[in-house]
């Protein structure tokens, strides 16, 4: 049986997939770090006791069917939950209107799947969410980016590519991504003329926005923002998860789109229906708790993380740095002045103890940035001004490194830490 | 808000995409409708007891981190007895070489992503499983078929297809998808013999095989079949599943894989870990089952209501109609001497109460077929043979209705019935 140490034959793979698997950015394992790289939600207030209680009531009321293909009263129920919420949010779906996915990150996979040939181009924010420039480039899509800016998407600089693109004959995108409100990693969110202007481009030039709008429930501010998709639900396929206001580790998102789209993307899950044991407990974990005092809670817990980060940050840099202060979501997207390379300081922190994303990560060129994403939402305080107090310590070890300067080393530091 | 009954652009849809979505075959809705189409599995066989006591316990257990994106120590326990499983299977895997999916059925999707591009050569068996078909299609593959004989595949056919296309210089496939062990949905084996020259082929033509090895465990007879992958392990991408073993409703199968592909793999899911707060609870209920007696009982159980089926059918076709016994599996392929319509069988039986699922679906080409598939493994003992009667009845319709005798209608015989 020793055969499978042969090496596979790797030609025949498809010309679309990496022919070196990257490896992903947080490598971390020490115990006492900090992992402000994480993209994740709060433990602390995941509802872990309604959940059993739900686990439990869905299995005895409805295990066989939940338990088979198609599922019980679940997934209708589910549908129905999202319909109502979505209209709260300004928009008019209809069941089917709706597909319940894996998460949003299936839902990137499938509209990629949908629409892109390899060729085809797909243009985005820069920076943008990671998985999304993975779900394009494995779609062997062309991807272009446009900067982001305090107020989202620079949607001038996107209107003067389309006339320039549609003058000179060259290929015209057939999707646009973004994350309109409390962009991963950007923090930001676009304002609501540049709404309006970038859903009449999308009328104008024949493309199909992909909507993120996966942390849209997490604002802090209480001000509203119009869904893309409610401004243009024919050119817009739009997407939103359960693991940002329930738990990631449930898998469980949803597309709305175009009747005629939902039935095509049907199609992709090649007759799977999504996680149906999932759906009915999550469908009854949905009748039993107060959703709205639940996310409440969530915006309050998590705008009080994100203003301990901004404190921290601007005790620690003070003018060495600058950021928008995110209205709502997971991220505070930090820019230094100098033009740094965050790739190195990515790797020095690491020596510190805490964990951060590079800019680099979030761009598809993967050119060298003076940015870094910091995640406020999945440590607590206290480990918070720890993190960003090492972050200081390896940023100025860096610089004196750099200078030339004689600097405490990341083993001296945290001897004496 | 009524924009959204504009129709979408279709225009942008990639060329992949079916213009007219296909309906299922399976829309019967009468409560008194026997199921022969559902390729379910039993669910008075589910182990709901055990699995609603897992499911509080690991939350109780490990919920902060079962509901977080990488889990908690599930997903390794999972992969360690799919580990120690395929061992006693002959199959000598380490986790690199495991990757857990949403059932086999995301493992076709992966396998097709990883390799296929469009007009690439795809080959399969035929009949075949509908959900393999339609995923290679999705890819823009070209799919070319081999006939199923009572001892599974030609290869013989395929050898000489291979050689051909080898001295034209035609393209290669770049995979053969196959179910060896209880075909669905022929429900036949491949020989022992088979096995060693396809994997021979494998190595000489150099293309990869794709086992979908869903049914393996529903052994009837003790014999037992060596895996393809553990004939050639660098040369087979094996697919498996709870879904027949467990409960399809829980979407949890593995791939077996090369670890340099398995990594390649990961790429395709985007950075997410498959349903992890599902695979939690599956670990713990593996780790509180005895899977072997609870195997025991599903494989004493179906193999039951096969032979049921097989004496119903004998009971009520006689020598109108041939089938190879299936040694294993949910299936009964079932062909008929005179060269009917199945597809118009199909519709009749549905007016007499009976639903099945036509050859036609599973061909590549989609022509007229004398054959149809009975499921064995979801439906009673006394529905089966309501089933068969039913079936018979439609069938001596059909025949009479063609032969242009005066028959009874369908809705004569319910009344009477």
């Amino acid at each position: 049986m020793n055969k499978s140490t042969h090496s596979p034959d790797l030609t025949l793979l498809s010309r679309y997939i990496p022919r070196t698997p990257s490896i992903g950015s947080t490598t971390v394992t020490h115990e006492d770090h900090v992992h402000l790289s994480f993209g994740f939600a709060a433990p602390s207030l995941f509802p872990l006791v309604e959940l059993e209680h739900a686990s439990g009531a869905a299995i005895r009321s409805h295990g066989q069917e939940a338990l088979q293909y198609a599922g019980a009263p679940g997934p209708a129920y589910i549908v129905n939950w999202i319909k109502e919420r979505a209209h709260r949010n300004g928009i008019d779906a209809t069941p089917n209107h709706i597909l319940v996915t894996y998460g949003a990150t299936q839902g990137l996979a499938l509209a990629a799947q949908l629409l892109l040939e390899p060729g085809d181009e797909v243009w985005t924010e820069a920076p943008t969410f990671f998985s999304a420039l993975q779900a394009f480039r494995l779609s062997g899509a062309h991807i272009r980016s446009f900067p982001l800016e305090a107020d989202g998407l620079n949607v001038e600089l996107l209107e003067q590519a389309l006339q320039q693109a549609r003058t000179a004959g060259r290929p015209m995108p057939k999707l646009l991504y973004t994350m309109p409100t409390y962009h991963n990693p950007g923090g930001v969110t676009l304002s609501v003329a540049k709404r309006h202007r970038l859903v009449e481009l999308a009328r104008e030039y024949h493309f199909y926005v992909l909507e993120d709008d996966a942390y849209g429930e997490l604002n802090f501010t209480g001000e509203l923002w119009p869904t893309l998709y409610s401004l243009a639900p024919e050119r817009t396929i739009y997407l939103n998860t359960f693991s940002k206001i329930i738990a990631p580790g449930l898998r469980l998102g949803w597309m709305i789109a175009h009747p005629q789209l939902i039935d095509r993307l049907r199609i992709l899950m090649l007759g799977g229906s999504t996680g149906v044991f999932t759906q009915e407990i999550v469908a009854t974990l949905l009748q039993h708790i107060d959703i709205d005092r639940h996310l409440e809670q969530l915006r309050t817990h998590y705008r009080e993380q994100r203003d301990v980060m901004a404190a921290a940050i601007d005790r620690h840099f003070g003018d060495a740095v600058y950021y928008v202060l995110p209205a709502g979501g997971f991220f505070l997207w930090l820019n230094f002045r100098e033009a740094i390379d965050t790739t190195s300081l990515q790797q020095r922190a690491l020596d510190y103890g805490v964990s951060i994303v590079d800019g680099r990560s979030f761009y598809p060129e993967r050119d060298v940035h003076h940015q870094l994403r910091l995640c406020f939402s999945y440590c607590s305080a206290e480990q918070i001004e720890q993190g960003i107090a090492r972050l200081a310590a390896a940023y100025r070890d860096d610089r004196a490194a750099e200078l030339g300067e004689v600097a405490l080393t990341a083993l001296e530091y945290h001897n004496g830490a």
